[in-house]
C-alpha cells in the first residue's frame, strides 16, 4: 500500500459550508471512492484552510486517473472547485502530494 | 481507535537534514512510541517546509503524556527542537492537531 498526503487551500471564508459538504457526501461518490482504490482516507482541515487528505491506496496514480473518469466524480469536483483557493483547474489536479520521510507500523 | 493529524513547521533550511535523521530515528525512539500507542505513524514533508504527522492511537492525550514522560523522548525532542520554526517550548508541545472533516474506511 501507498500512504499518500497532499494539501490543498480552503477559502477561509467557506470553512464551515466546506466541512457541511462533507458530512453529506453523496453516496455513489464514496462508492466510486472506495471502488477505485481510496481506503482509510481522511481530509483535516485546519482553522485557516489548509486541508490535509491521508490515503492508502495500492497504486495513488492509478487511483487517480480511475476517479478522474467517473462522471460522479467530475460533478462532485466542479462542486468543489469554488471552496478552494490558488486553483487553475479541478480540485483533484490541484492537490499537492507530499514526501514521506518517516513511518512506523 | 482516533486518527490524529497535526502539522508543524521544519526550517526551510534543514530540511534536508531533518530527512536524515528521520531515517535513523533511534530504536529506543521507536520502541517507545509503539509501547505509548502510536501506531501507523508517518511524517510528511512539504517543499516549504510544513511537516505533517498522521498516525492512529486509541487515545491521543494518553499517547502525548506516556511519551512526554519517557527519558529517551525528552532527549529527541530537545534535538529535534532547533529544526522547527516558531516554538516556544519542545516540538512535541508545538503540535497543531487539525479536526478531521472526512472519513472513509
Amino acid at each position: 500500500m501507498e500512504r499518500v498526503c497532499f494539501t490543498l487551500q480552503v477559502r477561509p471564508e467557506r470553512l464551515d459550508e466546506y466541512k457541511q459538504r462533507h458530512q453529506g457526501v453523496w453516496p455513489e461518490m464514496l462508492r466510486a471512492l472506495s471502488e477505485t482504490g481510496w481506503h482509510n482516507y481522511s481530509l483535516f482541515l485546519r482553522e485557516d484552510g489548509l486541508l490535509i487528505g491521508y490515503l492508502e491506496t495500492p497504486d495513488f496514480q492509478n487511483a487517480l486517473e480511475r476517479m478522474e473518469a467517473l462522471e460522479v466524480n467530475q460533478r462532485w469536483q466542479r462542486e468543489m472547485a469554488p471552496f478552494f483557493k490558488g486553483l487553475a483547474g479541478r480540485p483533484d489536479e490541484g492537490m499537492m502530494r507530499l514526501e514521506e520521510v518517516f513511518h512506523l507500523d
